[in-house]
């Protein structure tokens, strides 16, 4: 098969890579219809984090191509939506909604296992990981939003429910690439009353606010949180969401959360160099997110994404196909793109 | 008056102040019969934090002497129980819980309020901050464990809130201060199912068993995280409550604190230099916590404590009067004592 490899910053090749195979009976092989660019890949494309070299790429939808005799729920033929991390579904750990820190589990693309930008997969504990997705004949649209699934609307949804947003709450999210607009959509969704996206780019504004933003501010650092404490007569917001992953970032996002909220935080922390406990201590606010367990938000978002509730995929802005994966990353990387996807198969 | 002040690091005086009187209507002042000396005193006494010269101390019980005219719900010969910080019970953030962040608000022994070390204090704000205590002639262990609704229980407390404690949960408790001690009350009163201790000290280990420790560890740092670990089938524990405010006591709690689980940390924090942003993302492990609402939690407290179902008061394991409330200080700094009470007046 073909599959993408890094090779070491900002060189991402498209190479022949063993076709993948059953291994393990409780394995699966997906073969890829869409895959995508994570703003997390951005990190190692810049050298920024370390990766392996090898296979990359977390998100994918496709259809079910083998089954190992012990991956239930799934069969040949199924178009299925792979969370990023795969997960058993029994350690303590899942059992606790927490599949992102499975004992068994790992991610896509990372330490020698198929990533989501190629061909195909081999997916472990495939009957605990994958979702298969009912009906037939969805529109490229709907196919787009259900990608999203794979990571990006999780996360974003993470960050909301981390934070305990519902119905009434005041939200304001930090960041406006594809995870914060996705936090946008989660927000909408849990019946949030007010939604302030911070942005200044043009394009992502408008996504922001038709995915429900009520309010767009331009400002960042410690303007951006004068004006939020103005907005909401110096109390701070019920819900701040940190969908980033800076220490400028993290700093805003605690300088605006109100007295008791929690921060929902699920940027991955780079050059963290706030003082989170005193903020923690001193102005009360909490903390709490990290990695998202998609697995487990994956069902009920699914239901919206084929209901036509909510249609995470727009933020999708660029597409190529898989030869063309090293322009999808550097789309995002001088942020040409919000969020890349890469089209791999058909149906 | 006779006053404890801070006159800088080491140096606690007893000297004349003014009497204090109803400034605000909304006053009332308060004449002290029991003070004591907090864990968070050590600080500005060792010389690690910043304080003002002048009154000290933020925890007492005492009656009503005097009470302005807008200080409702409390009379003259009322016995009662001030939280470390006023509040107006009006704000924004009082109505959603946080008392101690009160816009109006303040604690006692700063910025020239009165301290709860001397004879008598002007309170501010007085009918939305002191709770009343019904009934008379309460026995002296009743006297001293409402004195520690006051901060430390109520702090402890706080932990275990804010990191959900519940029926059945599996907690471990950070520090074997006061207010870690206090925390083992709260836990168990929570009905946690197991509660770890980690303390070295024997008398703290049996008092902490004796308000409901299951489990006492003497490992500290690392040893003590894999401790936990094994004791929990490499899981960690529900609830892990920092008592203490160090990096060295956050970085043991966050790493058996279960991925999931929130991290209740009401330590003032001091030479914080763990990665925490890294355990927040990358092992879901949330924090929660900072300076109790002391005014929200002492009405529900106080039931328990008159009925005799918790009795915080035995952390005063040293006693003195205001006169030697020097030495109250000392025998804390020198860890000769957990807690020092400081007798002012009668009732």
């Amino acid at each position: 098969m073909r599959a993408a490899v890094f090779e070491g910053p900002r060189s991402i090749e498209v190479t022949d890579r063993p076709d993948p195979v059953v291994g393990a009976p409780t394995d699966a092989v997906v073969r890829i219809v869409l895959g995508c660019v994570c703003g997390s890949d951005l990190w190692y494309y810049r050298g920024e984090s370390p990766h392996d070299l090898g296979p990359i790429g977390h998100e994918f939808i496709g259809v079910v191509d083998q089954v190992g005799n012990e991956a239930h729920g799934i069969a040949e033929g199924d178009l299925v939506v792979a969370p990023f991390t795969y997960s058993d579904g029994t350690c303590a750990h899942c059992r606790a909604g927490v599949t992102s820190q499975c004992v068994a589990g790992g991610s896509f693309g990372n330490h020698g296992i198929d990533g989501g930008q190629g061909e195909a997969v081999r997916v472990p504990l495939a009957g605990s990981t994958l979702v298969r997705v009912p009906g037939s004949g969805h529109s490229d649209d709907t196919m787009r939003s259900l990608l999203a699934l794979s990571d990006v609307m999780c996360t974003g949804h993470h960050a909301a429910v981390s934070a305990g947003v519902r119905s009434g709450t005041v939200v304001a999210v930090v960041g406006d690439g594809a995870v914060g607009l996705c936090a946008v959509v989660a927000a909408r969704r849990l019946g949030a009353e007010r939604i302030i996206a911070l942005s200044r780019n043009p394009a992502r504004q408008a996504l922001a606010r038709s995915f429900g933003a009520t309010d767009i501010l331009s400002e960042r650092g410690e303007e951006a949180a004068k004006v939020v404490l103005e907005m909401t007569d110096g109390v701070g917001v019920d819900a701040a969401l940190e969908c980033v992953g800076t220490g400028q970032s993290l700093g805003t996002a605690m300088a605006i959360a109100r007295p008791g909220s929690v921060v929902g935080a699920i940027g991955a922390p780079h050059d963290i160099d706030v003082p989170i406990m005193d903020a923690v201590v001193y102005r009360n606010v909490g903390l709490r997110g990290g990695v998202a367990p998609a697995r487990v938000y994956i069902p009920e978002l699914l239901d919206d994404v084929l209901e036509g509730r909510i249609d995470p995929g727009r933020v999708f802005d660029f597409e190529t196909d898989l030869e063309g994966v090293a322009e999808a990353y550097a789309a995002m990387d001088e942020r040409r793109a919000i969020k890349s996807l890469v089209r791999v198969g058909t149906l």
